[in-house]
């Protein structure tokens, strides 16, 4: 569905008056170098999960203008009809990097660099942003709720309250990346296979005499899927006897003891502890229990904690919303120009904030793995010309506190950003859901447990060669002589 | 775009499975009325603004699988093959009642009613409930964000931190329907007329060799459009400096004095007032200052009661994500069925927490405007077959502590549900976005001020007729003997 909306003119309105402006100069070939990242990590976390590179990739394969959108830009004025013309062939001629999806991230680093002509690459800027920072905000919430769950699968609920229709289902898309186990949300299977289901609503209940016979006619219906919503009514007096009795009256007989009861309100450690122990009393100790109702991070890790028997849940609002703090600052800078003759000229923007100051040039992003335990070290920018011997002792710094440093030996460095597209050619191979799933649990597996605490995680390093930190510091220096 | 799109798979797959019983048992056809309401108001609000109601229209009327949606179901298995058969021909043949667009809405009330076939309106609930609370939850932020401003235009920005390309399209729609001027995204103007506009990034500033060329360059392809922005290296030293000596340069000599830069950065209180009185020291007093940066309705208010020297405001992040509060809780319930005969027999969802039980049977939600000041004086909600005479007094009472009672004369009672589709055939002029944002305006300006404050709003009373009120009470005492 997404994959065949077209969404060129998804672009903020100054993209296009600073491309007609490049156009007319004309410095539309002028080489330039855009970063894409962020500077701060939801919910104070550890780190976050790059997600939204497959629809990036889409969106510029299907970059165009139809002649509708050429005449709603001459309507609205102010264009060259040289540049309306030029949007008439407009495509995407450049290169792209990328951190691939699933990747655990850092603040500072690009998770993506483009170098294409200016009048392309400012172009890009929204819609690149709005994936990047919508998948990768869903995803690392999404990663988070799933660890809480230590190892009970979690689904995904949240379509009904989700921010419009990607919203729900490119955010399935994205929990699922992040490891949750399946999603409510049937375009989300159709689209990009992830594992659709569910069974009733309290409507269902309602819609029958009494619970009972609601119960026994969906157990009839689907005797290999029954999982049975037990809180319309009550769920220890009524809710739990009615599905055991049905169990019993529908399921066992056919030899089937594979079922399920959710609970969706009230004191989900207490109603599931009772449930757990009427269920096995009567029998039924395969029978899952799965709980539901504005769940996230900390209810789940509570509800664990306080003993709570649940086997599954499922997550709704607060995951598909990340509703504690629902915005990925993913930022696109400029980073660099090239001269006529390829020389790279690096750019940077200062702040009165240091935090807000950005890293300049084309650059590379290492991550360095321990040889022995296998986890990830450190990050480092460097230069797009240098290369890390890891067969070698390395020795970082802190970019702020230069003072402090510290030695690696024994590690293995991995360039993270790989090439897209060369030339306007795409060169990658979009990985499956499956695989970018399974790649994202293992990459987080190759961190620290303190990295990956949510109360005061370790900070990661994410520190700049000694070339990068010098030109960094000479532009810096320039700037304040303004 | 989105008006393109099929969104008949955009469901949770629960709905799928209760429509497939429903068709088995067979109870497909049973008349069913489902309310959708809300619970609460997001940031401890007043009111909210209902928004989405056109999207829904659009939905319904497109409503069909094709046969490769029937071929994904076939292969989800548990599908009976009369029911996929059925879904070739699947279509809304119901009636639909909306609370217009752009309305005042509270807690409790309908804001649109489903009478149809029990295996349509089931099959409904997630696509009506995500418009409605995308674009219901973005129209309320906004428009506190524009009452904040006190007047000043506010210019959505946020589609580069959306979640997803509707939530940025439909966002920047919703926004505009509850008072914001404008929009920075292009495909917003281009399907809903939004109207769109925008400049320079940072990145055109950092093009050129200098911010004087960059300005002088962009005054001069743009003088009838010129928004400099003043932040890039230093907003009083270099940034104010440069935009005011090329405005003299440029835009005077052509006797040019409209023009405006913008602040992104930095304490905007002190370098508005600082910069608007270089800028009238300069013979520029009508140059504009837009204020952006991570704005709020609170950020502005303060703004604005500092003495900030600003003209208009861009808000990105915190309006089209609502930061604050990013989840409107609208929830699609059953509230009454229809025997074979056409008896309306009433249903209610209990729960311990009294909040969540639902108000039973087919209603029609009244709201009482005093004759004499023309405000809203509250809302009442009754049968469907009830009709108030508002020529005559009325006596209210809270719902909850019944012996609170009010006694209203002189007003004018309107039935705010509207007919929006009569079996199955739209029945409804969908207003133009101009329409509903005006009406939005004036809606909103029938709320007493105690309604709209931020901090400890009034709480305006939704009550239920006498009528209503035992209906509920009776099905309460029922189910307190389960």
């Amino acid at each position: 569905m997404n994959n065949q909306t077209n969404y060129t003119m998804l672009c903020d309105f100054y993209e296009l008056s600073m491309a007609n402006g490049y156009f007319q100069i004309p410095m539309k070939d002028r080489i330039t170098y855009f970063d894409v990242f962020f500077r701060h990590i939801p919910d104070e976390g550890g780190f976050a999960i790059a997600a939204g590179l497959e629809q990036i990739v889409h969106y510029i394969q299907d970059l165009h203008f139809t002649e509708e959108d050429i005449a709603y830009l001459r309507n609205h004025g102010d264009f060259d009809e040289g540049f309306l013309e030029y949007l008439r062939q407009f495509q995407f001629t450049g290169d792209l990097w990328a951190i691939p999806e699933g990747t655990p991230v850092f603040p500072g680093e690009p998770i993506l660099t483009v170098r294409a002509p200016a009048v392309q690459a400012q172009f890009l800027e929204t819609y690149l942003l709005l994936q990047l920072n919508h998948q990768s905000l869903i995803a690392t919430k999404a990663n988070r709720i799933v660890r809480s769950a230590d190892g009970r699968p979690v689904a995904e609920f949240g379509s009904r309250r989700a921010q419009g229709a990607s919203g729900a289902i490119l955010g399935a898309r994205a929990s699922y990346i992040a490891g949750c186990s399946s999603t409510a949300c049937v375009q989300a299977d159709r689209e990009y296979g992830i594992p659709a289901g569910g069974t009733m609503a309290h409507s269902w209940v309602q819609m029958f005499p009494d619970e009972y016979t609601a119960f026994k006619t969906y157990c009839e219906l689907y005797p290999n899927n029954a999982t049975l919503l037990v809180d319309t009514y009550n769920v220890l007096r009524s809710g739990v006897p009615n599905a055991i009795k049905v169990f019993k009256e529908v399921l066992l007989p056919k030899g089937i003891n594979k079922c399920a009861i959710r609970i969706d309100s009230g004191d989900l450690a207490y109603l599931s502890r009772k449930a757990r122990k009427m269920l096995d009393d009567a029998g039924l100790p395969e029978c899952k229990i799965v709980a539901s109702n504005a769940l996230d991070e900390y209810l789940i890790r509570d509800l664990i904690q306080q003993g709570a028997k649940l086997d599954s849940f499922g997550v709704g609002e607060r995951m598909i919303t990340a509703k504690s703090d629902p915005v990925f600052g993913c930022v696109y800078k400029l980073a660099a120009i090239e001269t006529g003759d390829g020389v790279i000229i690096p750019k940077i923007k200062v702040s009165e904030n240091a935090a807000k100051i950005t890293t300049p040039h084309f650059k590379k992003v290492y991550r360095l793995y321990d040889n022995e335990t296998g986890k990830a070290l450190a990050d480092l920018l460097c230069l797009h010309d240098e290369t890390i011997d890891d067969t070698k002792p390395i020795e970082l710094f802190d970019p702020e506190n230069t003072w402090k440093k510290k030695s690696f030996t024994n590690f293995t460095a991995k360039n993270l950003l790989v090439p897209i597209f060369q030339a306007g050619k795409l060169v990658y191979d979009l990985p499956s859901i499956q695989d970018i799933r399974s790649y994202c649990s293992n990459q987080v597996e190759l961190l620290w447990d303190e990295v990956k605490r949510f109360e005061n995680p370790h900070h990661y390093y994410v520190d700049l060669s000694q070339k990068l930190w010098d030109i960094k510091n000479d532009l810096l220096e320039q700037m304040r002589s303004i």
